[in-house]
């Protein structure tokens, strides 16, 4: 494994198991695109993903990393967790650039009734943050 | 890449891209365990496993794989498609056993309203075969 990738991906466990969300911008890139649970148009921007991020990473109860592929700079990292009562299985499909710091990530999560209830606990603190003039989807 | 693993590889890829349901349950190990998009609790055995696979391999058009990740006998397959106007992109999961076969399969996918449009398209026919006692959901 690259030294890079290796480096990202000790630092990112860190941010996401101690929630520390100050450090989490240096792992992203400035034109990160982020494809989210609920939409199939691209979030774009580093300030917009990292409060998606944030909220997701509060609003995820027991937040466990599992199995973990690499292949280059592509990155599949299986995670559960759960909303309230409802259980989740997902995976974060990251792409790293040049500089180990993500270009596009896909989170892809099951089932159906858990990732509406994730949407349902985020959305008023999502659409406060636009109504603020936060970030833009595409 | 154990050659048990590339052979899978070769063979689940042509079963999909050809749709031949017949020569499914080769690749299916007989206590097959499938978490499915819809549900929390796994779907058990080869038959029902079969049966459903078979039903989203038609359901969903377009199917098109793309970034591929191995571990060993752990396998991660991303995939895109449609089901009428709704994209899908999707992750299959798979662990196989000492035969080569898929042990358990986790289809995990984005975004929500793709994945309830596939849980309507399938549900009739998934019921139907319920009905007449094909498998049991765990």
């Amino acid at each position: 494994m690259p030294d890079g990738v290796h480096e990202f991906l000790t630092e990112w466990h860190r941010v996401v198991a101690e929630r520390d969300l100050a450090a989490l911008p240096a792992l992203l890139a400035e034109d990160i695109s982020m494809g989210a649970p609920p939409y199939w148009a691209k979030l774009q921007g580093r300030d917009l993903v990292h409060h998606l991020l944030g909220l997701v990473i509060h609003a995820i109860e027991d937040f466990t990393y599992h199995r973990e592929w690499q292949d280059g700079n592509e990155l599949a990292l299986e995670f559960t967790g759960h909303v309230g009562d409802l259980d989740l299985q997902g995976i974060d499909l990251i792409t790293l650039d040049e500089h180990s710091a993500i270009r596009n990530l896909d989170v892809l999560m099951r089932p159906v009734n858990g990732v509406i209830r994730l949407r349902e606990t985020i959305a008023p603190q999502m659409a406060e943050y636009l109504s603020r003039g936060g970030g833009s989807a595409a």
